[in-house]
């Protein structure tokens, strides 16, 4: 049915947009991260909102972690379910969730996070089982957190978090986004200096105010974690994007674009050999409409990669794809390629973000033809 | 639970993102549209592919509609089993997805795209059952089609197509979707009034080669069939998204702000009383990465409405969101609003792409409290 060479025997039956795991690559990404976790002497603690896998979670566990972290209560009620049993719930908390809160935190050791006294009051008010409560500080992204530079603001919320008699305060954490908008690794590296040079002033200021003991500090975003080799002061790290990566990642110089562990395999339902235009079964509701800029300035929803070595090799800069729809799409992978592939081709995209690309299935296959379930 | 006054009394247990649909404005734009469609004589055959509902089909159906469109063989396949027995997949055909067309062009009357020889070769070669064939043209757009203005491949498909024992060809089709790129509904409607004279100059090389009677031309996009009325040549109207409208098409001025049938109820997290900023439970995968460049240039991913007369109010264009990530975003509101605001307040996101949005979730809300449930 399909003529390309070199497919791998278990994917030769897709015949519509598939989200396809490497599954030997995801796992290096996850030793490395491990490994550079134990030198570094932090606790990695992943973020499991990119996989929302507890298969995939399972692996994690078997290389010794712990302890996760999550975007909503509704995955921290898959993934204690899947039995883990300490949990970050690495957003502001949210209010209106306050009776699945009170169930998960009866079951395991559960963090929350907080950045608002207006949160922690309703915390306190409506939540009669011990959470533990981390400090959400914005080091300079400006999406959510209580401002680095606003000591009074820290020292206040800290204050009150101390004085709590049932909740415990676990430290302050950061997400540093603005990684996400750098040109280069050393701007990264930067940034992620910068970042804990700031965490340490709000520690300062949290701990003063919450009895004295330094608190500790977490810290997350992966394009740090995947290009530092220390993390201190912090004492935890809660990348999650690392286990797949992505365009985007590879834009930024945070893995090599042989290191992407997913792919959209999609079949090419057209082509214009002179534009040197794939048109592709496959769009934003199957890898998502987020984008990159490359190098040319182009923006760029994705790359093809090429079916080799029984897996879909490596993401091609030279195979950019430039428009996306609903449905489809289309790559302008040059004359050469184009004449070379045909209708009823599969190609594998590798996706700009593989959070939001993997957000749009219900589940992997591995390119040894196992299905892999994630949550619902 | 939620302080805020005017939210509909249906809605208030709502703790996380949730899809909400208003019928009534849904019903109205159905309505508006079925009888433009009657004044200009022509054929009303939406696009299903932005609901994704029997139930919301079922709307179209006692309106008369008998004919629908889709983007899938899968979508095709759920509304055949929902009772629709007349159904075009307005997709480039997909040749890996022979034996799904094949069970469908047994129980229905169906429609295939083809733009290529290579893809109508492989139609003759494995279809067995006869469907008709319509030919895609590009007017203008380069997505997919033959372009319009290489009459000589026109014909050569067309005859082609003309001389299958086994399929008929029905016609020519486009989909113009360079109106949601236009600055004013008149470009919108001079973009449309080229659209047609394009089609009619294709469909003279496909007639010709086809044997000599004038071929039915089928035409689509929302932006066009929102602000025209009249459509000759074309015989049929293929638009989808009118059924909801959203940001997007009130920025081009093909829907008022308060037709807008869906939006996503999203928990308030956070509050910048100062910045005017709210930080919303509510990201890419809650209403999609979507975004319209608004009049100030700015991008934009949504913009809050209000609760009031019992729904959720018009998309309010001093309420952006400026910032999103994949569980939470950021509205600018303005400080007088970010003031009365509370945490845990609920309020409505207007998409600025609704057929995304809707691809997120698995069913409806409505205003009412009943659930409507999407294709699986």
């Amino acid at each position: 049915m399909n003529a390309a060479d070199g497919i791998p025997e278990a994917l030769r039956r897709i015949v519509r947009p598939t989200l396809i795991l490497d599954r030997a690559r995801a796992l290096r990404n996850i030793d490395r991260m491990a490994e550079k976790a134990r030198r570094a002497g932090v606790r990695l603690r992943p973020h499991f909102k990119t996989h929302q896998s507890p298969e995939i979670g399972s692996w994690f566990r078997e290389r010794g972690v712990t302890g996760i972290t999550v975007s909503s209560v509704r995955m921290a009620e898959r993934f204690a379910a899947a039995g883990w049993k300490d949990i970050t719930i690495a957003f502001p908390v949210n209010v209106l969730e306050m009776n699945g809160i009170r169930r998960l935190a009866r079951r395991i050791r559960l963090g929350l996070l907080v950045d608002a006294e207006e949160s922690f009051d309703a915390v306190e008010r409506d939540l009669d089982v011990p959470v533990g409560i981390w400090i959400k500080v914005d080091v300079g992204p400006r999406r959510s957190g209580v401002s680095w530079d606003r000591p009074e603001r820290i020292a206040s919320l800290a204050g009150r978090v101390g004085r709590s008699r049932r909740h415990a305060l676990a430290g302050i954490l950061t997400h540093d986004g603005r990684t996400y908008a750098a040109r280069s690794p050393e701007e990264i590296l930067r940034l992620h200096a910068e970042s804990l040079v700031r965490m340490a002033r709000a520690r300062e200021s949290a701990s003063a105010a919450a009895g004295g003991a330094p608190l500790p500090i977490s810290v997350g975003d992966t394009p740090s974690c995947a290009l530092a080799d220390r993390f201190d002061p912090a004492e935890e790290i809660r990348p999650g994007n690392f286990v797949f990566y992505d365009a985007m990642q590879m834009e930024l110089g945070s893995c090599a674009p042989d290191e992407i562990a997913v792919a959209v395999a999609c079949p090419v339902v057209g082509r214009r050999i002179r534009e040197g235009e794939l048109v592709l079964y496959g769009g934003a509701v199957h890898f998502a409409k987020e984008s990159v800029v490359d190098r040319e300035g182009r923006t760029v929803y994705g790359y093809l990669g090429a079916w080799e070595e029984g897996g879909f090799g490596a993401a091609d800069a030279r195979a950019p794809i430039l428009q996306v729809s609903q449905e489809h799409s289309v790559a302008h992978v040059g004359g050469g390629r184009a004449s070379r592939a045909a209708i009823g081709d599969l190609v594998p995209v590798i996706p700009s973000h593989s959070c939001h690309a993997s957000a749009l299935h219900r589940g992997y296959l591995t390119l040894e033809g196992t299905r892999i379930a994630r949550i619902g």
